[in-house]
């Protein structure tokens, strides 16, 4: 069981930023999220694509958001479940939560704050009768750690910007990369294309256009897959693999968070924005684009002022004796819980002769 | 008369963002401050010290934050009123706003946001009772324009940070530069008070501690200070110069604002959180550290979420038959109105042959 103040579903940078704001009040954080790296879908979705909003800075690429968050946290030391989805919740006696993941993962904390963004992204899938029979065994959705597929046959399937940024990833690390799109046309940034050109002119990869991918075949685990040419009547090739990674996008489900109880409006969750973003159930608090309330704008530099008043909230939840004195950083610095320290040069009183 | 759409009192890092959301909006901003520069505290007090809590930056410089913002919001092309403090407001029959500073300088415009912080800075002055005939003739309180005193005689006193960088700035400038100080010690960072201890080591300054300026004189305009060292039995010594300039530091004053007929509370200006911070006179909103409402903490993080929230608001108000669909700064790009544009890199449809 993991134990800690605040348990946080969801690592967008709403629920980044929530762990620095509860590190200043000394409480400690803990991240669930389906995605298998933090930054939610600044880092899955749109890591290179500039943002214009976020107050003070001009212009930053969404996922160097996510480094300068994960930096800015690090010194309250949070911990990460990450590649699984919160799928249950239930009530101590003692009025703690206890959160489960799809994984069986189990978290237990006096205060949960939901920073789910849009939900939980799933992955679109192929529609293969036999897909399920092979997920684990062969079949990804999404590529959480690329060293598995080092010296292995790979096929991919896709034909957006995740398709093309992972073949250009794998294409030096596999031992054999397929690239399979239904039509001849790449969608994504223009040097991701270019670059898969220049793979398949060298003979790194093969490419096989248009084409789908068919039928799974194999005992345990997958062991061929049957690609489909589309434009030459249907000619079927059967093609030796380790692993096939459909990556047709990923869209965002509320998923099971919509049956915790929570009360829900236009698939969000309604808080009370007149004081600290709790939810209808004490102690679970929605913050960024999850949540609800009259004249809410889904916009990441909201989600920053939300977790940071519930965080405050949070606090005289956990401490219900202490009284906190709100110190600005400025004049406070930074206490890290690992012991690192930041502070601003402190001023001298110095006689000039 | 200088028109606008949305008029905003204060300069600082809330009313500097309100700018940029107002442009996203297509809405035209201009700013008054009573200090000579945009930056609120962190231009004026603290632009050296960092600041740990602006999301997204592990640290910052306050002074560096306003560049930032003042880059971030120079698309929109905002106006400036510096130097001169929000006096009176009237409402005109049409229900537009004008507002009048100290010197007279007239704005209008449908919308107010007050972004005042903790008031307008005034500066604490000495006790010399002919004190007021001198100002704006020899005798000031800030620096606006340090080309002023270029080849001038200039009496410094005070001995805090401002007193030593200033001196060390108009150092090479002046024709002769003199620092008062009550005491010996000097409080300040520290390579500012060695850089003063050097420029009076190599005779580039006098500096006469510990002592006091007594008395001003001069016809029409300043000639001459009186200097009475302490130390020394009173001695006094008169120093001819052109400008005298105490430098005993800021203190927020909320000041003419507070009889404007708005809702005021510990010194802060009550608003409607729970939709768009305007206060209890329709059409003028406030943000950031002048507003109170239930939970409020006087962050900047929170002024740049109240800034974002009260020009959604001003939109409507100012254009009622119009529905406004918000579009991301990551799809929509940013069209500045002095015809520039940003935005992200577009995705390309290309063949792979």
């Amino acid at each position: 069981m993991i134990k800690t103040d605040i348990l946080i579903i969801g690592a967008g940078p709403t629920g980044l930023f929530a762990v620095f704001e509860a590190g200043l009040l000394q409480l400690k954080c803990h991240l669930i999220d389906a995605l298998p790296q933090p930054g939610g879908q600044c880092a899955e979705i749109y890591p290179k694509k500039p943002i214009y909003d976020i107050p003070g800075f001009p212009e930053i690429l969404a996922g160097d958001l996510v480094t300068n968050l994960m930096e800015q946290i690090k010194p309250f030391q949070p911990g990460f479940t990450l590649g699984e989805r919160a799928e249950t919740i239930e009530k101590l006696e003692d009025g703690q939560f206890v959160v489960t993941t799809n994984r069986g993962t189990r978290h237990q904390a006096p205060v949960i704050a939901i920073a789910g963004g849009l939900g939980s992204f799933e992955p679109r899938k192929p529609l293969l009768k036999n897909l399920p029979q092979y997920e684990d065994q062969g079949v990804a959705y999404m590529i959480k750690d690329p060293e598995v597929y080092r010296d292995k046959k790979v096929v991919i399937a896709g034909g957006g910007d995740s398709a093309l940024d992972w073949t250009i990833y794998l294409a030096d690390m596999a031992a054999e990369l397929t690239l399979v799109h239904r039509r001849n046309e790449f969608r994504g940034a223009l040097d991701s294309v270019e670059k898969v050109q220049q793979l398949k002119d060298q003979g790194k990869i093969r490419l096989i256009t248009p084409a789908e991918v068919t039928d799974l075949k194999g005992k345990d685990k997958l062991e061929s897959v049957v690609v489909t040419k589309t434009s030459e009547d249907g000619k079927e090739i059967e093609l030796h693999t380790d692993y096939f990674i459909p990556l047709f996008g990923l869209s965002p489900k509320l998923g099971p968070i919509a049956d915790w109880g929570l009360e829900i409006e236009k698939n969000a969750i309604k808080v009370d924005n007149t004081l600290d973003y709790q939810t209808n159930i004490p102690g679970i608090y929605a913050i960024g684009d999850v949540n609800t309330y009259p004249g809410k704008l889904k916009l990441i530099l909201c989600g920053f002022h939300e977790a940071t008043l519930m965080c405050q909230s949070a606090y005289r939840r956990i401490h219900p004796d202490k009284r906190y004195v709100m110190k600005y950083t400025t004049v406070g610095g930074i206490h890290g819980f690992d012991g690192s320290k930041k502070e601003a040069p402190k001023a001298v009183v110095k006689a000039i002769e």
